[in-house]
């Protein structure tokens, strides 16, 4: 497997486009992407499990009920959630990728980001459905992958290429993610684009597997969105062989995806809103995959863990008083905690206690940009990590007055 | 029921002291108290469910194994948490105020609270015990109000009158929270007095049946403490009957039980680590208390939502997030919302669909200092009522280097 270029236009056959049509007042960030398959393809996807949800979940998931797909819409700047109008809003926008690009309605995958809880007027798109058409390209990712942005500040792109029965193929994903984000069986925005030949019901697997050990383990605030969304289209250009089962095929096909999927993760989780640095926490030696996913994510969840990696504090406690309430049934006096960054590991807490540590090595290690919480319960064999970022003051500055 | 002052010290045959022993650097900070009963008197204590467990903890459950009490030790800036000599330090403590005050050991509740896995030297408090005891005053509440202090920036006192059987009865807490607050089951430091004469098993009943509405409906930051205890002490000098069972004069305590507890409630969740507001979040028309509780205790939690009333933004969008990613059974189609203060209330959701409000006037509304969040579920008849704070930079600073 290669890391290459091109995103989600890196597999064949996709085209991309992104543009400003004015939803949003800043007339510098896109707010508008379309995502077009040269041929249908199969499709599957995951939502939020928040019980609120927005409109354009409802209508996406109609429209996979038959796993088929050709296009995805996409607009920033406003949720489309809990409008009394919002799923006439969604099925229209729907309506305009039919009379604009040609794709039937029902094979349209549809997703709203912003604002909660204000209309969306769909004048500005119907507008921008000529130019945003026009500019489907096959190297359009960039501008796709700009327009799905809300808080973000960098772009998420990657894509990969590696071979099925001897085929290239390829698999390329766009994600959105910054605040809000706390997943809970499917998470924020993240399209998904490949080559390969997979039916429906295999596609649907590999995402639903795969999302438990990348997405569900992000967390940048605790805050589960009412739009999470991760989809997939394959529309089997690669020409490799169907793969309709498991195997051989669909294992690397699944190492492809979470290699995608754990970049995408990664990205979102250092971009998180104010966000100084990505922090990592692994669980080592737990006796199940609960228990060792569950800490993990109790650690990065932390409000006081996430202040102290703000302030580069070796302030451990708070790592064991965050074990100590995430409900599992742990054994606090077998627990092992150390930091490492590029500059080295240090360890701060072996069996529950606290060991002495030069605060000054700790200092250094934890002031770099990418911090690793290295937690071993020493109860077991089984391993999980989650990904999140520090607690910074342009957190509360962001969502201080997100709407103005 | 009458408010009155004198706090702890308020009740018949209570003393009370608070000096700076040294366990802090800052001299003007005071940090180690002392309550003692003129006579021994029955006590209860509920404790954090964290699984990481202070040593104060521990060593109070032992002691309070026979339902009785004659004093309280509390140092602050040292949580003794997570030490390999902890236990030993903490009987430790107790040693010594049965050699300087006179008071067996295992007739001493002790707390501690400040930072998790720094050793706790007990030189500094040997030191202070002769200062400490000389100092134990029948007007001493303030000071030991302040010695309990951390991040606090007020001290939380209040003392009720009130009559049982004919006889005047006198309940007073002090309490100390300010961050690594979300309790469960138990909470933060609260130290309650009674002259009320009740029996052990009435004391734990009325104790662990009010904190439910009380101490565990409050959260500054979502972190559970593992130094959390809340314990009374009733000593009896009241002179009324006995209360040995449920009954009119159970009622009438528990409803003084209550009027203290709310109130220190309400004062920790304004005094929040960085917050400028308290924020009360009121569910109404819930089918039961689990989910009236739950509702208002996910609202109260959420990051976003605290960051919004930071920002005076009536962002209810994330009031209603926050109730559909709570895991309860709730219909979305049903939420109404509004903001209330001092200033008016305004309505922004009903059915869980925007309404069009004035964005001026909810402002003026949310620029207040208490702000309540009143969400109707419209299933029921059940309310509950949850407390916290907003979420600032004085949050993030706070706790950037809490250590340091």
């Amino acid at each position: 497997m290669e890391i290459i270029t091109g995103g989600i236009c890196a597999p064949k056959g996709f085209k991309a486009s992104g543009i400003h049509c004015g939803i949003r007042k800043n007339h510098d960030k896109k707010d508008l992407a379309m995502i077009v398959s040269d041929v249908t393809a199969t499709a599957a996807a995951v939502y939020t499990t928040n019980l609120v949800k927005g409109a354009p979940i409802t209508v996406t998931k109609d429209h996979l009920s038959d796993g088929l797909a050709k296009a995805v819409i996409v607009n920033s700047g406003n949720a489309n959630t809990c409008n009394s109008d919002g799923r006439e809003v969604a099925e229209k926008m729907c309506g305009f990728v039919e009379k604009y690009a040609g794709v039937k309605a029902k094979d349209v995958i549809i997703a709203s980001t912003g604002v909660i809880g204000q209309k969306l007027d769909t004048t500005p798109i119907e507008n921008g459905m000529t130019e945003l058409t026009q500019a489907l390209s096959y190297d359009g990712c960039s501008d796709a992958a700009s327009a799905i942005m809300t808080t973000d500040t960098v772009p998420k792109v990657i894509a990969v290429s590696f071979t099925v029965g001897g085929k290239e193929v390829k698999l390329g994903g766009i994600a959105k993610g910054s605040g809000m984000i706390h997943p809970n069986m499917a998470t924020m925005l993240v399209f998904l684009t490949t080559d390969c030949a997979i039916s429906s019901r295999m596609l649907q697997k590999a995402l639903s597997t795969d999302i438990a050990s990348t997405f569900n383990m992000v967390s940048v605030d605790g805050d589960t969105s009412t739009n999470d969304m991760v989809c997939i289209m394959a529309n089997g250009l690669a020409g490799n062989e169907l793969i309709n089962s498991e195997g051989e095929d669909f294992d690397e096909f699944m190492k492809a995806l979470n290699t995608v999927n754990m970049f995408l993760c990664r990205s979102i989780a250092a971009d998180g809103e104010g966000a100084t640095k990505l922090v990592e926490c692994t669980v080592n030696g737990a006796p199940n995959i609960e228990i060792a996913r569950g800490a993990a994510k109790s650690v990065i969840t932390s409000s006081l863990v996430k202040a102290a990696m703000f302030g580069a504090d070796a302030n451990w406690g708070r790592v064991l008083c965050a074990l100590g309430y995430s409900g599992l049934d742990l054994d606090p006096d077998e627990i092992d905690v150390s930091f490492i960054s590029k500059k080295g590991e240090i360890v701060v807490c072996t069996g529950g206690r606290g060991v002495d540590f030069s605060e000054e090595k700790a200092k250094e290690i934890l002031l770099e940009d990418e911090i690793t919480i290295k937690v071993c319960l020493n109860s077991g064999s089984v391993s999980a990590t989650a990904w999140g970022c520090d607690l910074t003051y342009d957190y509360v500055k962001i969502n201080g007055d997100y709407r103005t």
